[in-house]
């Protein structure tokens, strides 16, 4: 019961900074990771993984992996799921060390900036795009939802394994910036048209809150605003198809 | 107790289909709909209203407008609201009665095509995106998720009020396609690079499931398939983001 324990202990984000170690949720999540560089602790199946899509392809996978594995019932599985319909299987998998300074020195950057965003939902579909999109980081600051996060996990489809996303302080995002000499630009309504802005060869893009937009302390350090022209009777774009939009111009 | 039970009610897709009325959930859907032209048949609010951010403003408002208001508990509220923490307001109200013949006679459409889009989320981003990206209307082909399920209309942020999204069966898109001599497009990997496509002066572009792409029917119908390119480390962009940056693409 061990690796039950641990991952009922591993839904509380304090949890998961202390051991290093996040859970991935769901037959797509757990393929994903199984085909990525992670290392993984183990893994938990409840019956009803048999009955998933591809769920028996996926327990033989396991088995040939030879991953720690424990076997639960369905109602001990449910407390350990982040989801409403679990689909039975869970693995605990190592945080992978990622760092700024691994972005150093690089002709080209592309990094996007996360500014509290909050739904995990939005924030899985953000480090997607962006992975998508060839950006080379996605940098999290404070006020942001865990990037570990099962739901984010969930929704970032596999690329949370392999796409350069992680968490920073404010202070040192900047450092970077500057010691890079990387433009810092903002989405946000006011801006000039990202259609008329001129591509720099190394971009960090922020996007702000769903609700509140850019933070202030963000606000007052971008150097260019950038805004997609929408129609007036729609507040505002979905934080994660704002920023496709604008990584998709900015592309290299 | 008239509103709760229809509120109640109004969760079953069948049941909307036959009043003709939905569900808006939430203060933000709420204050949205009061803006909107739509007629408001009740709303529904319990004590947890009061705590809510702008709760007691919309409290003010729906007094002023005289809509008839039903007060509930708590408890009695979560029987019929749809979403895991409810706000404490819903209102109910007419679905606005739209048609494809409304869209005839143009010279230039822009129209988005769902075809068996199910999550409601997405299809309430899309719905919210294609608005905002001034798209003329977005029509949902069978398989897709039902516009007026409350989940859609949330997310749409009050573009499901203004803009023309309605239902239709294939073939009376097709055929009104047909007549009016638009080009129908569809997302797909495999087609050419946007940014290298023609854009045309009528323009319908179908997106598909999530998991399973366009449909055999509508893809035996496109007569052009644009992509994205996208890196080869991620299978797909999320639906939503899709779209976002394929309209953008080809605004008018």
């Amino acid at each position: 019961m061990r690796l039950l324990t641990l991952a009922r202990d591993l839904r509380r984000r304090k949890s998961r900074e202390k051991q290093a170690l996040f859970v991935a949720e769901g037959v797509r999540s757990v393929e994903e990771l199984l085909k990525s560089d992670l290392e993984i602790t183990g893994v938990l199946t409840a019956p009803q993984l048999d009955g998933a899509l591809r769920g028996p392809g996926l327990r033989e996978l396991i088995a040939q992996r030879h991953v720690d594995t424990t076997s639960v019932t369905e109602l001990e599985f449910r407390s350990a799921a982040e989801t409403e319909s679990p689909q039975g299987v869970l693995a605990i998998a190592a945080i992978p060390q990622r760092d700024l300074h691994s972005l150093a020195g690089r002709d080209h950057l592309r990094i996007l900036v996360l500014d509290a965003v909050q739904d995990p939902g939005n924030v899985g579909t953000l480090v997607r795009t962006a992975a998508a999109l060839d950006a080379d980081a996605t940098i999290a600051l404070p006020g942001t939802v865990d990037l570990w996060n099962a739901k984010v996990i969930r929704g970032s489809m596999g690329a949370s394994y392999h796409h350069h996303a992680m968490h920073s302080s404010a202070d040192n995002l900047f450092a970077f910036l500057e010691a890079e000499q990387v433009s810092f630009w903002g989405a946000d309504t006011g801006g000039i048209s990202v259609s008329d802005s001129v591509p720099q060869k190394k971009i960090a893009l922020a996007v702000g809150n769903e609700g509140a937009g850019l933070s202030s302390s963000v606000h007052e350090r971008v150097t260019q605003l950038v805004s997609l022209p929408i129609s007036a009777q729609v507040e505002s774009l979905n934080v994660a198809v704002a920023a496709g939009i604008i990584l998709y111009q900015l592309r290299k």
